[in-house]
């Protein structure tokens, strides 16, 4: 074992603090690296504020995790030392059950995916997250990172880039269809950028037109505000796709009905509440509501390079470790464009 | 124009008595059939009794038509005097909007298809529906009914059949898909045949096993009551497609559960209120939930044929018009088997 510098929440009411962690040994089939940067997302928070429940305390989050190898096991054949590696929301599966089969591992049912904090991994001991200075992670759940992207903005692909790529791609984003991303932040940003490179033409749907000038320098090529009735009546039956990465609780007839026939409403985010959705807003037009939770280590790596092919990368502000706690309160607040990313060397 | 007996409610309040009314001359473009049979359609009672709001009394309802043709317009190629023949749930629509075009008159938003009842035709008249001895109908809004295919059992499956056939057919179920069907009613026992023909593996949910020999006997493997919690822990992750026949409002998460990744579950009902969904019943699984809305003339007259060559008709019980508002409350206590046909003899 080796120890390692961290910031952790030592309850669900603390802030979180800086603290020393153990990793594990390298296994044969392990890589070790030390973490250059880690992606500040909202599930951080939740998780931590114990609003998903079952957390184990003191807790280390943070799966959008970059950096560069500084070990590898006996057996390992992907990886060397020196290698840009990256790690997103888990580090293990079951490797068995159908969908970790079909490389949809984040599906595993057996009994789960192993999460890349507040997990427990095989060894038993429970996982700690990227906000520290080195990991261990099975070579298997280890993504390359391509050169042309910069450590600190590949951080928030490993979540924020694959949580929009997978839908877009899955529902056949690309040259003639109309997407629309409903919410601008840092699920939303990336949305556009993602569809804008998939050759889609994109609209976002914002509260209000606060950010349309980013909108549309990101590759949005018309923005509304959903605050305006119009916008509904403007828009009904637009859409091929739309992606939802607000986790509020929307009028879902109203966005449904934004959709072509056989278009597809993806849910990206959480709210509190169930949807409420009126049965007459899906059957006339036979549109669908959908939902989708990041995507496989496979198609995490295809979105890598698919990034790096199309020069997408997420806006971010890079912050030290010591203001992670205000920048939790800014993510709450919507004040930031579009991703805090913690630089995590005083950590290691 | 001529005249012809028929059963119409005179207001929302009041049971259905017979009444003469009157039917369009005979347009270049039109056929007039003599009605065989009329099924009774839950929406029948619906829209009798001003659930759905908007309607224009005196009302004859009745969208499940079969008769024999007496006449045809000058211009009329498909049919001719004698042909046996059919009307589902809409006479005309728009025919240049993109669904008109795309075969899904159903979809229609210019500004909708035209009901067989409770509509308004292109002569500006209130359309009136099948509970009468005699219509006149557009051609293109006509279907012929294989021989193979007894009037009386025809009827229904021109709203009942069709309502099930096409979510069947647009999510391929077929030799390898696992379906189940919620509700053995009107619509879930022609869902269940119908998928059996398609080569389906079919199993039916519905609240109790009172009905489980008719299930088993009209295609199902399996069947299971809702009643009981097992059924939903027992089933988990087991369905591609969930064909849903009920319109109470049921726990959605529940449902959403018994789906395979990818797995759809379609709405065909309109429950009172709002289904409430919560996001991660479709998030984790990539699962959907859509809904159908009948089907279009082409789809329609496949339906016929593949019900012609695969044997599929329904169960019905025929009567006569005197026992309509008889047969609506045994329809709303679910005490039928499967289907009421009206038999419109005496009204012709």
């Amino acid at each position: 074992m080796s120890t390692v510098s961290a910031y952790a929440a030592p309850s669900a009411s603390e802030p979180l603090t800086k603290t020393t962690i153990t990793r594990r040994d390298v296994g044969p089939h392990d890589v070790a690296f030390d973490i250059h940067f880690a992606g500040i997302c909202h599930s951080d928070i939740h998780t931590v504020r114990g609003e998903w429940g079952g957390v184990q305390y003191p807790l280390v989050p943070g799966h959008e995790i970059a950096g560069i190898v500084t070990e590898v096991g006996s057996e390992v054949s992907r990886y060397k030392v020196g290698d840009r590696v990256g790690v997103g929301c888990f580090v293990d599966s079951c490797r068995e059950c159908e969908f970790c089969l079909a490389g949809e591992e984040q599906y595993c049912n057996n009994p789960g995916m192993v999460g890349t904090y507040n997990g427990v991994g095989r060894d038993g001991q429970p996982t700690q997250g990227g906000y520290s200075g080195a990991i261990v992670v099975d070579e298997n759940y280890v993504l390359s990172i391509p050169d042309s992207i910069p450590l600190d903005k590949a951080a928030p692909l490993l979540c924020a880039g694959i949580t929009t790529y997978s839908p877009l791609r899955h529902w056949n984003a690309g040259p003639g269809t109309n997407v629309a991303v409903i919410g601008l932040g840092g699920l939303g940003h990336l949305a556009v950028k993602i569809a804008a490179a998939m050759g889609a033409q994109v609209t976002v749907l914002s509260q209000s037109l606060k950010k349309m000038e980013d909108g549309l320098r990101l590759g949005a090529s018309e923005y509304y505000a959903t605050s305006d009735p119009d916008t509904f009546k403007k828009l009904s039956g637009s859409f091929d796709l739309i992606i939802n990465t607000v986790s509020a609780n929307l009028d879902m007839g109203d966005y449904l009905g934004l959709l072509k026939l056989d278009g597809t409403l993806v849910e990206l985010g959480m709210p509190e509440k169930p949807m409420e959705v009126p049965a007459g807003a899906l059957i006339f037009g036979r549109r669908r509501l959908s939902g989708s939770l990041i995507g496989g280590i496979a198609e995490t790596q295809e979105m890598l390079n698919f990034c790096a092919d199309h020069d997408v990368t997420p806006e971010i502000e890079v912050i030290e470790p010591d203001y992670i706690n205000d920048a939790y309160e800014r993510v709450l607040a919507s004040d930031v464009r579009y991703r805090f990313v913690i630089n995590t060397e005083s950590l290691r």
